[in-house]
């Protein structure tokens, strides 16, 4: 297929980013949706003409419900299918938001805050895209998640509401690969930890990470293209790592 | 020991009036702490005196982290410490609020309020009772968590809000039990599923639920305080069913 249709959320920065960039390098997709709160493209100015006229920037805040509708709207105006999904909207830090070392800094609006960005809008975008990956052919849904989410694997402690909101995340995950599964078979949704990748999101903490495991944006995405590319129906509902490996919850 | 003392939080209604009975029937315990955001206790009106002197109301919201303050004072100038803390505080269904049959029904509104009420309530408590928890003798913080909330246990769907505030709930419950588990090495933290019991909050959906499998709240109580008496510091940060066995996250 040559005409494949992205949709990239989150893709003014970091990871998301890096996939905007990609897929409009690679001959098989002829349309990228690119969904940011802001939208900043200094970095994709000086685009090629071929790769510029695949582009479409689309204003979307995802814990927005509104703002979801209205934008995949204006996306459905100009295809009918979406082949890959990509949402890569996450809040770690913040200029308000610092991620808790200990209970003495859970406070309730700012796990409330973690959830609505982490948890909530996956499922939202969810609800509102299953029309346009419900088609003939493979289609993907994925959000971006974090090892750091897995309970089973949770030895260390801390970060309270990053941790627990990629948890819930994980499981509206599960939830959608359930749901999708009886109304759009063709469709794969899984959740992918992506490692730790040299963005903004992990810059504070990098210090603690040994280099050969800081991952360029260009590297993670291109691993986890290659797990996308890759994924089968049966693993419709999965929690993957950058390579290929399933997780634990 | 006979003067232990108890903390039930959620305990005007259903498990929690459950456990408040049963402790004050119990000659180990000297004290109950009973909180609940309204206190309406006609089914306590006629306890023997003996029961109601052990018994004291606290008026708590948990999902208001002030009136978690006051209240735990409240506790602070009556004891010095606290063997036995159970939350069972839970939110399915409500005026306002129906599980989420499919995305369709899935809005930010109502899946803010499960996660406010699911699960952060619990990271609240947990931030202000580890002084009273903290003691020379064993001591157990558990929350009533739900088997819909295992990740890896979802064949099914559907009660998108439910089920991801309890996988966040019990991601809380390791997180507690990793960061008390440095601070006060003799309290156990866990994440309890009751099975199905006949409360308010199961009551629309008992229909599917064969009859050997719907528990009394007294069948439940008397089956989770054992599994409570039991519990070892090796099994700190665990989910367990009312049996005793592990539940996978």
């Amino acid at each position: 297929m040559s005409g494949n249709h992205a949709l990239i959320i989150g893709a003014n920065q970091g990871i998301g980013l890096g996939f905007v960039r990609h897929l409009l390098q690679r001959q098989d997709y002829s349309r990228v949706y690119a969904a940011a709160r802001t939208i900043k493209t200094p970095e994709l100015e000086n685009l090629p003409p071929e790769q510029a006229a695949k582009l479409t920037w689309i204003p979307m805040d995802i814990t927005r419900e509104p703002q979801i509708v209205v934008g995949i709207e204006q996306i459905r105006q100009d295809i009918q299918t979406l082949n890959l999904v990509i949402n890569c909207v996450g809040l770690l830090h913040s200029e308000t938001v610092q991620p808790e070392k200990s209970l003495r800094q859970v406070t309730m609006d700012q796990l409330t805050q973690y959830f609505q960005v982490n948890s909530v809008g996956t499922v939202l975008l969810a609800k509102h895209l299953l029309p346009l990956l419900n088609h003939q052919q493979r289609s993907v849904f994925v959000s971006i998640s974090a090892k750091v989410g897995s309970i089973g694997d949770n030895q260390l402690g801390g970060w309270y509401g990053y941790r627990a909101s990629k948890a819930a995340l994980n499981m509206f995950i599960r939830n959608v690969a359930i749901e999708y599964g009886r109304k759009s078979p063709k469709t794969i949704v899984a959740a992918l930890h992506p490692g730790t990748t040299d963005t903004r999101l992990s810059k504070p903490f990098q210090g603690s990470v040994p280099p050969e495991k800081l991952f360029s944006v260009d590297r993670t995405v291109a691993q986890l293209l290659d797990v996308i590319d890759h994924l089968k129906i049966e693993q419709n509902g999965g929690f993957f790592s950058w390579d290929g490996t399933q997780l634990p919850w």
